[in-house]
């Protein structure tokens, strides 16, 4: 695969950062690969374990002389580290992010850019509960989406170069705008992930069934929930107080079916919850269909098959 | 493994019964398993794929002189199917079920059982979103907890031998009692299960995000709810409307819990969020080491990496 950027800088090294410096090295994307990371820990694993051809130790040199700068921190810092780093880039340089919220980010970040750098806002649909540098890998975004999220007046050859690069990490790449970016992320994503944190901590507070018990018999369901719920606390914090309005939309409708079937319970309405049920039978098989994942037997037990 | 029973008689032929079936052939637990299901065209899918030495078309036909008989149905129709096979149970043979609920379950079979049998309730804590006689596989006990739920008077002998059966299966066997159990369950599977099934649900709702898009993207979180959400309706139905009260319960808490991490939202309370979702990840830590899961990232890619 042909060379995407002669120098990329990578601004935080977590999950993501780390899987694409995995994932550039795989396809020799990049000439070199430089990272920077705020805890002089996360710098020390990096150089440890290979990860980024250089490690900096300041934010002005991670980006200096790069073509690519892509911050890869939460969302709630991402306006403070675009103040620090914009005296410090280059002229024609791309800006990108990874961000799972769009316009909450472009607002922090764009008013920092000087007008000679491209900001190209993107993101991509890969993850995994587990975080911090060593936690990344060349696969993870293999088949996944990667939405870029073109900002007023971004530069289609920025763009298109930013897409190549991460075509050539193994994604496919579509492009959205942030409003409706942020609504589709919060059906798909975000308030899922508050569901399962709330479900967890329900198990964890109630009294009568110990700890032990929600953890011995987390068979099936349960063990899911806890799954979404082991994710980053930094970053899922801000991205629900980032993306504050769709959250709360669609958590507001999810209450209302909530209560819905809540009342067919108590009432026994057993048709109503039959039709409920198999009506979200229908949207699996989609998601089947759509080549987003199989439908070999896993109920909970995928870790343990990968073995 | 020596042989536990020598006639074991299943009774509707789901995940469960054939998978127990496939079970009990590798470990040489029973001399002969017969079945039975209500349609006729399950009835034929078995023959065809050898499930059970021997399929009958009634009831009667196969709990005759069965040593063991297994219910393995909705939980809603447990009673009616008990005093159908009533009068043909053999004197001394062991009764025993696979309901998700155990109070309403006992107190359904319970009154038609005559004195000369053993009672013996019993949920295997395992399973996938597929249903049907052709889903089941031997390995779907291994290492699963079974939970015996032995009723007044229940004989200790006939709980060992059940036990040993289980055992063979694969499963690791504890005792609970049905008021426990059925809370317990409500936790980590009922409540969780039934917001799954909303939350898809929601998805599916909502106008301005298309079915397509929640199809697509899809990457996190929303996944894993609608392989949730997939489960047999008619099985589900039957289990929030018999362990109504402590789903109820548990609902409650969560409709409690998750008001106040939306107020948080609204309020911009990162503390509170942040403070939470760190909670939430020591019980995941718990299960992990409790060997009920692995740490293997798998976010929603399990069935990809089981390929």
């Amino acid at each position: 695969m042909p060379q995407v950027y002669e120098r990329v800088a990578l601004i935080g090294l977590g999950l993501i950062a780390s899987s694409m410096f995995w994932a550039m090295k795989r396809g020799g994307l990049a000439g070199e690969v430089v990272g920077y990371a705020r805890s002089a820990e996360t710098r020390e694993t990096a150089r440890e374990i290979g990860l980024c051809d250089r490690v900096c130790d300041t934010l002005a040199e991670a980006v200096e002389d790069a073509d690519l700068v892509v911050l890869c921190i939460p969302v709630g810092v991402m306006g403070a580290v675009a103040a620090q780093i914009a005296p410090h880039l280059k002229a024609g340089a791309t800006i990108s992010d990874v961000g799972s919220v769009k316009a909450d980010v472009i607002a922090q970040v764009a008013p920092h850019l000087p007008d000679n750098v491209h900001f190209v806002p993107a993101h991509p649909l890969a993850g995994t509960e587990h975080s911090g540098p060593a936690s990344g890998f060349a696969e993870l975004f293999d088949n996944r989406w990667l939405l870029i999220v073109p900002t007023e007046g971004t530069d289609p050859a920025a763009t298109a170069q930013l897409r190549a690069l991460w075509e050539g990490m193994g994604a496919n790449v579509e492009e959205m705008d942030a409003e409706h970016h942020d609504l589709v992320l919060a059906v798909t994503s975000h308030a899922p992930h508050l569901i399962a944190y709330t479900m967890v901590g329900v198990a964890d507070d109630l009294r009568r069934v110990t700890d032990t018990e929600v953890i011995k018999y987390s068979a099936a369901g349960f063990r899911d929930f806890t799954r979404i719920a082991a994710s980053d606390p930094t970053m899922w914090r801000d991205v629900f107080l980032s993306n504050k309005e769709a959250t709360l939309e669609i958590l507001g409708r999810f209450t209302e079916e909530l209560f819905a079937l809540q009342r067919a319970i108590r009432q026994g309405d057993g048709d109503h919850l039959h039709d409920y049920f198999t009506r979200t039978r229908a949207i699996r098989r989609g998601i089947i269909e759509a080549g987003q994942d199989t439908d070999a037997p896993d109920f909970g037990r995928g870790g343990e098959r990968s073995k």
